[in-house]
């Protein structure tokens, strides 16, 4: 049995709805968990949703359902951390300070075997840097690399990375591509996927140094890369190509934004039909519309992200998870066990 | 009466649509041109225009209109250029190299007073570059930058680079503060602005070393910013403050992404309408409630943003603007004009 390896300290909305999520998921797909953390208060949090279950959203913001799980019956390790690594901490220090930390030693769980996979929704410097530290990188990457996956009008398309480097060099962008189109082919299944570089303008000299150079970079190698040149912002969702590489930073902004604009449009629209009554009604018609699109693109469906270029499979999620979106990084978690594309990582590099 | 320089050459559908919204904003707003360009395309056009006036979709996606413009009313100036700067020219050499191109000619004609202000939908880099060599820079201001409002659900909020400097100092982003709360103040009126930084966490260490230096930076001058630490992408749209900076890189990105999304969005919403009857009446009956929403967050709507920084105004629209976008660019020309941003920004900076 595949077993996941939860860092039960980590997110906003730790332990209580990280380890609900947890056991949803052991119950739903058959996993076994190791819930990393203070201990007294994990077997607290189980015994309490054993008893009475827990509420969640599903994703479908403002309707609460109750969930209830047979704890008994799963395959639930409880391994016991005296510390945590908080949001402000320098993730580089925290990891090697607090060895006793949740995080380090859910990352010790996978290294040792005990455990197939992590699950990480704490500070994602800390569980880059313990991932890192305690499971290797791959031979070829420099700095492992967030992948993430957004919505767009087809296919989904690859964006990398998404917060793990802030900093980057053109070098690290042309790995982030070798991994980012490894993951669209093995993943995503996608046939040669295009590869293009997150830039403000179309031409081979817009941008920063860092896009100008990675574009070099990328261009000079196209027996390697299936290279479209540049992505602007506003095309990354009319699928002009299926994976597109940038920095950490501006990653993460741009994913950011993306839910930042979603869910304001939405609320929006919801606030305009209830400007009268007839809106009220025609609000209600439409709603089920509305919430197709927005299970679509919502990212607790998403689940969490691939940290790729290690020797190993953590998910990092967004601290903001509940429930729902522990249960689907569980998911994407097992998934990786089963499709092993930090192997294929491995292998394309060489 | 007040004088708009227009580079009748610049932008994806120039000169015919840049013609277009410049007249319809004369007729409208009472304001003279000088459109600066080819003389005898320029004369085509207007001709063109004169006789059957033009097609617009006037900020609503796929419903035209005839608009009709009594171009022999208007004062109209035609200053001919012989030269058009393209898109992937390098700015700098280009604006030294082509003193005849339209965009040139355009500032010119502001730095001399035969305009009062300037509309360029070209090259973004060009524009900058011609406006920061032909009308100077405000003493104590380096770079001069991109303000774009973007809507939320509240107040609008100001994004500062939005795409004229692709690689910043802490001190230029320091700059970009000032600039900002002075057009939140004086242009939106929003009384003692909140100043964040873009970044990709909540605190101090987080993000890039622009990012943790701007905040060094602006942390300690707490008499001369309000300033409320970093702001995540997500948080952009929660108005947890007035004006954000951020590099023209990250800026640009963010700004088209916030594009991309809301229009993928109304796209997904449209397609999930037509999948039935029921839908399509349904949606038919959303659609003026969807329509008020896309008009409060169409970037048409807005028209152009202001180039900050340089002594005089120079408004920079959208590449991909139609005569609706130019005729509000011209508007916010205008009334940049009358609230003399560029002024105050000057006696700020002192």
């Amino acid at each position: 049995m595949t077993r996941i390896a939860i860092d039960a300290m980590g997110g906003d909305y730790a332990p209580y709805e990280v380890i609900a999520g947890a056991v949803w998921a052991a119950q739903d797909y058959g996993v076994g968990l190791e819930l990393v953390g203070n201990q007294d208060r994990i077997e607290q949090v189980l015994e309490q949703i054993s008893k009475e279950g827990f509420l969640s959203e599903c994703g479908k913001a403002g309707r609460k359902r109750r969930v209830r799980v047979n704890v008994k019956s799963l395959d639930i390790k409880i391994t016991h951390a005296s510390e945590v690594i908080e949001m402000g901490e320098a993730p580089g220090q925290a990891i090697r300070k607090k060895k006793k930390s949740s995080i380090v030693l859910a990352v010790n769980s996978v290294a040792t075997g005990s455990s197939d996979a992590l699950v990480a929704a704490g500070s994602t410097g800390a569980a880059m840097a313990a991932s890192l530290f305690g499971l290797g990188r791959i031979h070829g990457i420099d700095r492992p690399a967030i992948a993430v996956t957004l919505p767009t009008m087809k296919k989904p398309i690859v964006v990398i990375d998404a917060g793990a480097n802030s900093n980057c060099t053109p070098e690290m962008l042309r790995q982030f591509a070798i991994m980012g189109q490894t993951f669209s082919k093995n993943v995503l299944g996608i046939e040669n996927p295009r590869v293009g570089v997150l830039n403000i303008g179309e031409e081979a000299g817009k941008g920063n140094e860092l896009a100008q150079h990675t574009y070099k970079l990328l261009e000079e190698e196209q027996d390697k890369f299936n290279f479209v040149g540049n992505i602007e912002g506003r095309e990354i969702f009319l699928n002009l190509c299926d994976v597109v590489v940038c920095d950490g930073f501006v990653g993460n902004v741009a994913l950011k934004i993306t839910e930042g604009t979603s869910s304001m449009l939405f609320r929006m629209l919801k606030e305009q039909f209830k400007s009268d009554l007839l809106g009220m009604i025609i609000g209600l018609l439409a709603k089920p519309f509305m919430k197709r699109i927005y299970t679509k693109i919502n990212y607790e469906e998403f689940g969490g992200a691939l940290l790729l270029g290690i020797k190993g499979i953590t998910v990092i999620s967004h601290g903001r998870s509940k429930a729902y979106a522990i249960k689907n990084a569980v998911r994407v978690a097992k998934e990786a066990v089963v499709n092993g594309v930090n192997r294929q990582i491995a292998e394309s590099v060489v």
